[in-house]
């Protein structure tokens, strides 16, 4: 099957630019969906170490990246930079980022029922992105521990001038059947949420368990939901911590000093990194690949989501290596501030409104790269008979599952898929995913080289099943909530 | 089987002090090793709570309890009171300690091959006891990263000034395998010796990788073996950062800035705590159950070591609630400073070296409450049989085998067992022990209630039969090293 027969003028002209910017690259024919052509990306992308090499440099040699730092500027100039290498056409868009910065961060069990003379005990905690500061020296309060919203409603007029600590446990027996997304969201909803709500009601400061399954007293940070004008002190407290202060709580009355002092500077200057490889005799309709460049402040963020970005970059290198030309543009997107604002998205979103409906299907790997299964997707049910040999060439790597939703309502894609771009995402084994997600455990070490390849086996697979596609896979139509 | 009718005068006198200070409990027989009293043992062990609280009280009310801190002092406090409580006869025994204060400690890694301008990394680090401190501001060196002593002395012309990494990983297959003090004990020597090694050959400090096999970025402290006059700055680094370090040295020159600021205080007042049950006819013979009061510093030490001293404490709870007088006598020791001198020890085998002949066995529960499968001691070989009457009652709980070694070698037990006495220690599944020892996870939460009762069960019924066994058993012979 020889594509090129069929270019018409617009195909032509973006593959002569991309001749130009793809250097060193000959003219050749897109093989398109062709099994033995998917069997090959698949075998190129297992044994291939780029993704690996981009994930180390990101991780090691740049670090953190929360939005506003040293570090997210260094990733926006580390991926360019190598995507430039790879011959592609690279865009920098600017965004405007939240500029959020941690502080000193300690709290001290000061009182307690049983407390021996002289004694103090310091808990393990980490501030939520958003949080604002105590005074310097701390502030000191009752600590009311509560299990649910439902109880802090009952427990009102206790809450003012106290520091409330949400302790509702992460179920890790939820995550260890296949519905990690869904704990989470059963426990992140209370660190978005939670400071917000114990403010309104008059709290001096809000503490919610940290939200993941590991026992090695890692504090989990992550955004929390609250705007200027009611903003108060807000942290997540280690799993064991949360424990000892409930304990504590039940022995009779405890009060903590709380220390945090982060600052919210004005918004900063960020961008995403858009780079394009061409399509040719529809160049003008686009795909997707992305991650999203920002990490959390106290690791490396290698699964969330160094790795999910140099999965994407491999996406170009393999069909730079296979000399493998898509007949629609692949076009890489790493995403900055997915973590605290999604300003990122929100920015191509804005810029793009209008040409959402060339939009084809946009991916996005962001779930750590635990091992993949298959791919998750918002396209319509009709649709799905169509990827058939996509998954087919995907079940020898085992990761032939291909699992519809209504709305994938991920960080990133979710205003594209809101205007009717179908999402994609790998589906990897997430299990273990929230032992590690914003920790300072989420590290290079945590990544498995065998699953990331699978990983860029799946995008890439996707990515060029995508491009290449005859019939239309039609657009996503997410739910009214 | 009534022993009373053979109680000799000594043993009569001992009861009546007994049937003082064991307040409100009459003076009755004592069933001795008959199968049936040491089944009681074991089950009244399985549905007792007590030395839960013991732990939850240790862990929760006082927290941390370095030697010379106020929660090791108050842990001295809080065992005494629990012991007389009980009934027991309470001595303080004073041991002067060392008294080592953990201070500020960061690593930062602000020179390496491809580092992006403006970015430095943190990496996560802990003093170990016994370092000096360095400047307030840190010091300033290029790193070398070693694998082995080996490498250490084939590169001794690049050590003088600059900080030396030993990166030699936890072997955890070998834990996995049974073999966890032994892989510890491999780690371990990098910990206790590379510091004094690296002091020797001019290094301006010295860094471990953390001995253990949890990868949560946790640093494992823990003492380090250098003498004043050659102190030099020691920190364990995660296992994370230690890997990353050595990922970055292969890149090329790598160098960090380290701030330390431990202090090395005068010499602290503390006690061992002592509480005995006396025998009955064998009075004046003792057999010691024991566990440690001291606890490093980053956590509440759950299982390292309060749930070994509550297990101690328990078997005299036990012993209280059945009426079971013991031949012999029962002796607590809660010992003080095991971590970092082990000189309650040495206090108290100083104190009783001349009554070393009268020490019959001496038991310490100090490797955590993972599942107990049975008893390790050293009494010769030839007396293994005798012990099949106790083997029989904790088979039941799955803690029936009997392992005998020629020395177990253990922290406060090894001075009494080269004088001779052989040392039993409840023989523990310690396959994830090294993943919170040492650590800021090491608390309570990790403790199982059921592998603490069934801990109880075996130090309990152990410390009965010996306590009434009627033919000697033997002295423990340590072989030459």
């Amino acid at each position: 099957m020889n594509r090129r027969t069929r270019l018409p003028a617009l195909g032509l002209m973006a593959a002569a630019l991309f001749a130009t910017s793809f250097a060193g690259s000959a003219l050749a024919a897109s093989p398109g969906n062709d099994p033995a052509a998917l069997a090959r990306i698949r075998d190129a992308a297992m044994t291939s170490d780029y993704a690996w090499e981009r994930t180390a440099d990101m991780t090691d040699l740049i670090g953190p990246r929360l939005s506003g730092s040293a570090g997210a500027a260094a990733a926006v100039t580390q991926v360019a930079d190598a995507m430039r290498k790879l011959g592609a056409k690279v865009t920098l868009q600017p965004v405007k980022v939240p500029h959020w910065v941690r502080g000193a961060e300690t709290g001290e069990l000061v009182e307690y029922t049983g407390r021996p003379a002289g004694i103090t005990q310091r808990v393990v905690l980490t501030a939520l992105g958003g949080s604002s500061a105590t005074p310097a020296e701390g502030l000191k309060a009752q600590v009311i521990v509560v299990n649910s919203f439902d109880e802090l409603k009952a427990r009102a007029s206790e809450v003012k001038g106290r520091i409330v600590l949400f302790d509702v446990p992460f179920d890790q027996h939820m995550a260890d059947r296949g519905l990690a997304g869904p704990a989470y969201g059963q426990g992140s909803n209370y660190r978005t949420n939670g400071p917000r709500i114990a403010a309104e009601m008059g709290a001096a400061a809000a503490l919610v368990r940290s939200v993941g399954g590991a026992d090695y007293r890692l504090p989990h940070t992550g955004n929390t939901g609250m705007q200027d004008g009611a903003r108060i002190p807000a942290a997540a407290v280690s799993v064991e911590d949360a424990m000892l202060m409930s304990r504590l709580a039940k022995r009779g009355p405890l009060s903590m000093r709380l220390v945090l002092t982060p600052k919210i500077l004005p918004d900063a200057d960020s961008f995403n990194v858009i780079a394009d490889l061409p399509g040719t005799d529809k160049a003008d309709e686009v795909v997707i690949v992305s991650g999203h460049l920002d990490s959390w402040d106290l690791a490396t963020g290698a699964h969330d989501d160094a790795a999910g970005v140099a999965s994407a970059m491999a996406v170009f290198d393999l069909l730079k290596k296979l000399d493998y030309r898509p007949r629609r543009t692949i076009r890489l997107i790493a995403w900055m501030n997915e973590e605290n604002g999604t300003r990122g998205a929100r920015a191509y979103l804005e810029a793009q409104q209008a040409n959402a409906g060339t939009h084809i299907g946009a991916i996005e790997s962001d779930n750590g790269v635990g091992r993949p299964f298959g791919m998750r997707t918002s396209v319509p049910a009709a649709s799905t008979r169509l990827f058939a040999p996509l998954q087919a060439a995907l079940l020898p790597i085992g990761a032939g599952v291909f699992q519809r939703q209504d709305a994938l309502s991920t960080g990133d894609l979710s205003g594209l898929e809101r205007a009717g771009v179908p999402s994609f995402a790998p589906l990897v084994d997430t299990s273990a995913y929230f032992d590690y997600h914003h920790t300072a455990a989420d590290t290079l070490d945590k990544v498995d080289p065998d699953n990331l390849r699978r990983n860029v086996a799946v995008m890439a697979a996707t990515a060029w099943f995508l491009a290449n596609v005859e019939e239309p896979i039609g657009r996503a139509s997410v739910p009214a909530k």
